[in-house]
């Protein structure tokens, strides 16, 4: 068993205003198993379409697995079309039945009776319970292939997947596996990324290597197929050090750990602490920070410092720097930084000020203007950047600039400290 | 022509990492148009297979729209299947050639072999120039029916949608057309909105009633396919209307607009101003607040009271205070909403204090409890809400409990001021 369908059910998957995310996870499960999705299809609520789903991702594929369509209204047609496609009758099970039953009982209340059709299932498929709905999964082999039918509820389908499905795959399944290793990096566009590290992993022709820009980051998933395992493990930890030594810094993790996760670890090991004084992004590098649990060992507060009033008043920047420099400068970034180590008592105090648009913009300070500063033990560093998009777009690149100058900080201060 | 299918083309689709958001895009245009979205299929970049998913498409779907694999390298092979399945030959076509090294030359850079791969086009296509980029878009009519071959890349997708495809498509489209509507709730849950509206949808048979729960409230979307657009206003209007009427005040929103910005308008109409100090939320409240364009005209500040240092420095709650009730208490929350009101000068201030865990609960608080305070001109309202869920889902939730709060008073302050 190595290649998989995953059938998304649905009428309002087919809509603009829903996606189907439960075949990122199926899709992870499977690769784990070493087995490759082929192909995906998100299908309407109709019986004949759906079996003819059935049927053609059977000619292409060892196991198929859908989604949704389990439930117990009339649009729920997934248990009749995968019956209809494998030729085999509908029957009542009683054993499903009296659980059905039974968790009504439970919660108080008679069983409506369209939730019997939940209890229908296709000859010879073995029943995958399910404890935390009312839809269980099943299991159908015809032959050398399989068909899986999973409820749509990701806690539900998750569930079943881990408990009942993924013991009956493995023993199906081949020696062949994925190995993956995932490395994020910020402070460099995803060109540069590509341009630096493209000749390394093109020297590794059975990794396959796939770089995303994501809203925290870029991030490199590196993934090779084999039936040695130890092999995939060696040739993953050589070329993700391999592509971490030649984009240096940029790279904060190469086991999943985010950039505020990396921070706070970083800032833990130091034990030292932070404050922060924001004006543009408006709380964002704040929430970032205590994101991570147990943040109050680190963080010490945040000031949204909106108005010039307030960058004053919680930051101690004097009202006539501002007048004299502008609310978006270097000197008020700075006085910000300054102000919240002060203000706080904290070890380091990052400062923002900035024009997120769309409006207040001018030929000299464009909307995208920020000013980044970093105040620490040792003196403060200041930094002007641009950035190019929207308001919400530029609150959030802003952000995550301020979160990559503290965490060079605390590299080169763990370097310092040997 | 009024039933298209979609195929999202690329290996990278078929990863756990990426998934195909083009095709929520096409949806919304193609339902504008009066066609509807049958199937949707994600296809390894594999020439026979992605033949045989158009051959298959074409037999069951008037449109099929294809995005992705019309790039310049060896995996890009959108263009050799869709010829492949339509049995045309490919062909060189200058002027494409010509764009491209006119794009290039502007650039200041050399074309490499690889682009001409760009320049070919199945025998009898219409080319749809793309401003933004090297591949172009390819239209082919077969007989009733038709291919619409698109880029992946989703800014390049849509202009060469809305410049070159729409008017193509509305050519052959029927006078059938989708009209929409949405409403967003508030304060309830979804079984609950479910459970209320579902007797006035039931009775609308041709209007199709979707409801989704999203991190920012409720959504209710209201569909209906008809030749008389004038009757679908009228039938979604009234439908909006009695909706709207039974969840009453949770419903924030009828034409589209967000939390925050519903919150924004009823400020400024108001001429009141806002001021938030909050501790379990760490800055997410301010950030939502400050999403709005222009928000620095009705947003004050946000202190980020992470310490109960900074409860008392930032907002003015009495060290005795805290250390009677404890930080997480109904007389903080008050003491951080009148702080902030009174440190900013602003006519509103929201305090927040609670437990997003996932350490730090105990039996009588426990991981989950938040109080939230609104002070205002006429006094102050403290609520205590325990939610469930992971750190980050409290920390949302709990911020959007607050928002919530604080548009109900705005509300009712404008019905006082009549």
């Amino acid at each position: 068993m190595n290649r998989a369908e995953i059938i998304a059910v649905g009428s309002e998957l087919l809509t603009p205003y829903r996606l189907d995310t439960n075949s990122l996870f199926l899709t992870e499960e499977l690769n784990r198993l070493g087995i490759a999705v082929v192909r995906k299809s998100v299908v309407a609520d109709d019986r004949q379409a759906l079996a003819a789903a059935f049927r053609e991702a059977l000619e292409r594929a060892d196991l198929v697995v859908s989604t949704g369509g389990l439930g117990p209204t009339e649009d729920d047609l997934t248990r009749e079309a995968a019956a209809d496609a494998l030729d085999r009758r509908l029957l009542l099970d009683e054993s499903v039945l009296e659980n059905i039953r039974e968790r009504f009982a439970r919660l108080g209340r008679a069983m409506a009776p369209n939730n019997q059709r939940q209890a229908m299932v296709p000859e010879g498929a073995a029943v995958l319970p399910n404890s935390s709905g009312t839809a269980p999964g099943l299991w159908i082999e015809t032959g050398e292939r399989a068909v899986l039918l999973l409820p749509g509820p990701p806690g539900e389908l998750r569930r079943i997947f881990a408990e009942r499905a993924r013991p009956l795959i493995e023993r199906r399944a081949g020696a062949r596996r994925m190995a993956h290793r995932m490395l994020r990096a910020v402070g460099l566009p995803e060109s540069d990324v590509d341009h630096r590290v493209a000749p390394i992993y093109q020297s590794y022709a059975d990794v396959e290597t796939t770089i995303l820009a994501t809203p925290e980051g870029i991030e490199i998933h590196l993934t090779r197929w084999s039936d040695d395992q130890a092999e995939s493990t060696r040739v993953l930890d050589e070329l993700a050090a391999r592509i971490a030594t030649t984009l240096g810094d940029a790279v904060f993790s190469t086991e999943g750990e985010t950039l505020d996760g990396a921070i706070a670890r970083e800032l833990q090991q130091a034990g030292l602490s932070v404050a922060v004084a924001e004006s543009c992004t408006g709380g964002i590098v704040s929430s970032r920070l205590t994101r991570i649990p147990g943040s109050s060992l680190f963080f010490l507060g945040g000031a949204v410092c909106y108005s010039n009033q307030m960058k004053t008043a919680w930051a101690g920047v004097p009202a006539e720097l501002i007048e004299r420099h502008g609310a978006v400068s270097s000197e008020v970034a700075i006085a910000l930084a300054e102000g919240a180590r002060s203000a706080t008592g904290a070890a380091l105090g990052l400062g923002l000020t900035g024009i997120a648009g769309p409006g207040g913009g001018t030929p000299e300070k464009p909307v995208g203007t920020v000013h980044i500063a970093l105040a620490h033990e040792g003196g403060v560093r200041e930094q002007l950047i641009l950035f190019a998009g929207d308001r919400e777009r530029i609150r959030r690149l802003a952000a995550q600039s301020a979160l990559d100058i503290l965490r060079r900080h605390l590299l080169r201060a763990r370097r310092e400290r040997g």
